[in-house]
């Protein structure tokens, strides 16, 4: 939990949401709000301060919106790691497990760079399995995973054993209802 | 186009992609160059210098990763526009017409700050249809619509007869092969 500036307040809580019982945290109010934007990306500095981060992979798509400028104010390259069918060039993928049926996710393999250390971001981290298979990538591609990052974590959820040993950082948690 | 830095060597060109005769102009490879990515942003912030824009809107996804980092730079909200079905809030909506059938786009109405001047980001102008939809949603979210930015316009596919009057920058164009 943050001390200083009132995260939370600036995260919009949306009940039901994508279906009946499932409480939404919802980022875009961040956004909207400069200063509480400011204190997200400022925070993502702060937190990696004294680490070496050579490169930042972001998952789509509200991963972009908080690895982007993190990418920018630190001067490094920034991964897409996007759905299946996105990327135009030659891909790695891995398919992970949802509650019903499963997903793809992919990544530029000639964009990651080889032996580097890369921070994998996300706006909020529920079961880590999006996550997991976004650090598999990495590894696969020929980099090493640096540590995960999400604005919200939501540790109810076992993300931590889903992710093992990655070292994961968040800004704020929530822990159930 | 741009006299110092060559963006262009910095946009990788997929050929056939999504489909057979079409070249996509890739700009993860931007992103994977930290000067090609810092050029790409300073280039924003300069083109709009002594212009007032009072936020920004960003065209998912791709638009993200340009517009995140500009509205963290200039202090101003980030505004998402996201393809129908992503936004938990009260949101308003537009479809438009694609080659073969229709797409929508939405934006939540709360977050569009009202009679202020917003700027609508995507990272390539094509023929313009989601552009027009999303500076249609700006207005009708009670805002208006400052500029459209593009890192890339294809102006041959005649953008600017779909846009109207509303002001257009890029920061490279090309002219079809």
């Amino acid at each position: 939990m943050d001390n200083v500036f009132d995260l939370d307040s600036a995260i919009r809580k949306v009940p039901d949401f994508p279906k009946k019982g499932i409480l939404f945290y919802d980022i875009t109010s961040i956004l909207a709000d400069p200063v509480a934007f400011k204190h997200c990306i400022d925070s993502m500095i702060d937190a990696y301060r004294g680490e070496r981060i050579d490169a930042v992979a972001a998952i789509e798509s509200r991963g972009f919106v908080f690895a982007a400028p993190f990418a920018d104010r630190m001067g490094i390259p920034l991964i897409l790691i996007r759905k299946k069918g996105k990327l135009p060039g030659e891909t790695i993928s891995r398919k992970y497990q949802l509650e019903y049926g499963e997903a793809e996710i992919e990544v530029h393999e000639m964009d990651v760079p080889k032996g580097k250390r890369v921070l994998v971001v996300d706006d909020l981290i529920a079961t880590g399995g999006t996550l997991k298979a976004a650090t598999e990538l990495v590894v696969a591609a020929g980099a090493q995973v640096a540590g995960i990052f999400g604005v919200v974590g939501l540790p109810f959820l076992n993300y931590r054993s889903m992710l093992g040993g990655v070292p994961i950082k968040t800004l704020i948690e929530y822990h159930g209802e």
